[in-house]
């Protein structure tokens, strides 16, 4: 997941209202009651969900499939062969389930590389400091940049000793508090530290728990603005020079860096599909990811989404539960440098748009589900929590408004209602973009429990006698994070 | 701290019945009342403590005390530069203290470097593995040893398929369950895989959370059995290889380390005194070990500790509470992979063990405590639950047989009392001997309370008219770890 969807995380984010800001809120639509037999949805769809659940949590086959893929293939960065690789695989194996159109869709997608990198701490001591390079980064030159740190805990600081940072390597080092307050440094950081002189940015790692293990993710330039080499430290590190300067040591550091963004290169968003019975042209999209930083091997982030998105389909297709609509797995690639697998879905997929009538990923992680989130107004919303009610067997009934994730948010500024999982999401930024992003993460259980949530959702959008509803005029939908 | 402590830590070790084996236990001695006013001994200190832990919690001096100590000469194996380096430092600022008779008490210890290292899956994927050399390991040829892995769960996987172990890298992948029962295939891998014909031993770091945070420790040989080259991988790296075993896939490593052991170098126990008002002979240890892992800097294993110690003795000398007794701070060298401090203090001070009453170390991290740990026999430990009353403003008040620490462990078995800290050990595990032991995981409120159970411990034990009860023949005390 990269930084669109960080305001699941973080409620101080300010919503933007897309359809009509100016309006006042509509009143609350009135939930459906909790019991079963006055839910007419909900009753029809629980004979399924609950062949639906029970299979899900039968085997753990999803589980070594997503071990398979990351243990196989590793990191996915986009550009790299290990993606194309992993991909490659992923079409076989989808063929071999008997999904229906299988195929991946052209997409060109950035090109950065990360060659090699490190962090000296020169004075007051000696010693290496653990670092990753920020994606999209240039590189320093091949004899590093060598300057004074100043330390500084905010953009305020920063512009308050506006004097102090010419010719300085600049360090970020802000706590974490919620992932929207703190990335902030690692997407802008570059730019603010550079308007004021900076030879150099880094950034404390936007990490709730470390072992000295650094967090990469994306940096971005502003073209009105010189670019300078931008890296995360360890939350240990950053904090460690915070110190020194408290002390009124001198902080000395070498950066060396050889990143950089080659020609855009090759990739492909995995599409598959279960064919609607009825209205094979409406869809309901499900999926996930399928690229991830170079670090770890994108377990969470996000072959276990992709695979549960994959898996969804395939349980509905072995339960011989085939829906009224077409339900079609999009793995997008690029989400995490680029967002060109879902821009690219969206523009080709431009003419039958309209026909959307849900896209649900899954990108926070395939921990324990507790439900839903849901960004499409506050009908939809009601429809959700219809649908979540379907959950008790695995207590994910909840329905909250909230999303989209990164590769909906081009589907829901078009006005199709976007659904996520709402997952456990305490350990989620132990592990983002690190090293640590890996197979022995995720639990089999956890991650049935989510592919039983998105079979449940998708299939019941899918197959329910009307179109899942739309926002409305009257609707505030929050329909994409300011970057 | 080392494998020595790992019973505090682990209830499947059997006690060492040192006295008396052969005798039942003893009738329990009858607790004293919980009333304050009912215990003399606590009535009598309880002002002083009351003073100690006000005094204790006032400032975070402390924490900076310990963060200047680590960051300014970080990790402190036996042997560097950097030990002996802090151990300067220290011996000045103790003067600068007022402490008395402050002195480096010249301790030969061993000297293993380790020098450059890796590890590498050649197939399946060729990937970098995350490791870390084991303390005590031989090295490999300059070429590393490239061999396929056998991955086993147990000693008793091992040696049911020991026809498939020569010319093998045999990788423990057992998961942490106690430190105890984990640390075994740390310490004795190399042996038990040696003994069976592999050519290196790989173990599962001994770490209760990961963030592909390889741990490293002491292992040790057999002079029976064949030296071979020995390596912790990361948990995440680890798990990986098991499960490429249980998919039928071949897994081939190359270990390639430079481990070597040098001449034993000149090390020094750091020892500092406030001399005793009445009985100046009577002494009261009370310490933490400086050496330290060569991975991170050591602050909670145990620079933490060490600094715990010291400021208790510095705080009593503040607050103007001189004991009747000698309180004697000892900063033990080379607890990690030696203990040769702790058995030359011992030894040097041979002739005055009679007159030690009391031994006590902080080595399981200075987090927040909730009482202490007595290795000392019944009446001992009433006398530790009398003084644990004194701790109920920070709810320290628990007293629980336990310990003893390994640095006064050869104190221990002299018959000399050995009082710990009970402290909260829920994360211990996450840092032990890995790059994540820094100063960030240490907080000044837990610290503060460490130093004032500590103090409070050590003053009234130096203080108190009778000397601090020891074990008769009718006790069964612990005396040390089986190694």
């Amino acid at each position: 997941m990269n930084v669109f969807v960080s305001r699941i995380f973080s409620a101080a984010i300010i919503a933007v209202a897309a359809c009509t800001p100016a309006q006042p809120a509509p009143a609350p639509v009135p939930a459906p009651a909790a019991v079963p037999a006055r839910s007419l949805l909900a009753e029809r769809y629980r004979p399924a969900a609950d062949r639906i659940v029970a299979a899900a949590l039968a085997d753990s086959a999803a589980w070594h499939r997503v071990a398979r893929l990351t243990d196989t293939f590793g990191h996915r960065l986009s550009g790299s062969r290990s993606l194309e690789n992993a991909i490659d695989w992923i079409l076989a194996e989808m063929r071999r389930d008997g999904l229906e159109n299988v195929r991946g869709e052209p997409i060109m997608v950035p090109h950065w590389v990360r060659g090699e990198e490190s962090a000296t701490l020169v004075r007051p001591r000696a010693t290496a400091l653990r670092m990753l390079g920020l994606g999209r980064s240039i590189g320093t030159p091949p004899g590093g940049i060598t300057a004074p740190v100043l330390v500084v805990a905010s953009f305020d600081e920063l512009t308050r000793r506006a004097s102090e940072v010419p010719g300085k390597i600049v360090l970020f080092n802000v706590p974490f508090t919620s992932y929207g307050e703190t990335v902030r440094y690692r997407s802008s950081g570059a730019i603010e530290a550079a308007r004021h002189g900076a030879v150099a940015s880094l950034t404390r790692s936007v990490a709730s728990s470390s072992i000295n293990s650094p967090h990469t993710g994306a940096m971005r330039y502003d073209t009105a603005v010189r670019q300078i080499p931008a890296a995360a430290l360890s939350v240990e590190d950053a904090a460690m020079l915070g110190r020194m300067q408290a002390r009124g040591e001198e902080v000395v550091v070498t950066l060396k860096m050889e990143a950089r963004t080659l020609a855009d290169a090759q990739s492909r968003n995995v599409v598959a599909e279960l064919r609607g019975a009825e209205r094979p042209e409406e869809i309901v999209v499900v999926g996930g990811h399928i690229d991830s930083w170079d670090v770890g091997t994108g377990a969470m982030d996000d072959a276990g989404g992709s695979v549960a998105a994959w898996e969804a389909v395939r349980l509905l297709k072995r339960l011989g539960l085939r829906p009224r609509r077409t339900i079609r797995v999009v793995l997008w690639t690029n989400e995490e440098n680029g967002l060109r697998g879902a821009t690219g879905y969206r523009d080709a997929h431009a003419a039958e748009l309209d026909n959307h009538v849900l896209a649900m990923e899954s990108d926070n992680g395939v921990f324990k589900p507790s439900g839903y989130y849901m960004a499409g107004g506050a009908a939809a919303l009601a429809v959700t929590k219809e649908i979540a009610s379907l959950l008790s067997g695995i207590g994910a009934t909840s329905a909250t408004e909230g999303g989209p994730q990164a590769d909906v948010s081009p589907l829901a500024e078009r006005g199709i209602p976007a659904a996520a999982l709402n997952v456990d999401g305490s350990r989620y930024f132990w592990y983002h973009h690190s090293d640590g992003d890996t197979m022995d993460k995720l639990s089999p259980r956890d991650l049935n429990e989510c592919i039983a949530a998105m079979a449940v959702m998708v299939y019941v959008a899918a197959d329910m006698p009307e179109r899942f509803p739309r926002a409305t005029a009257a609707d505030s939908v929050r329909r994409r994070v300011p970057r």
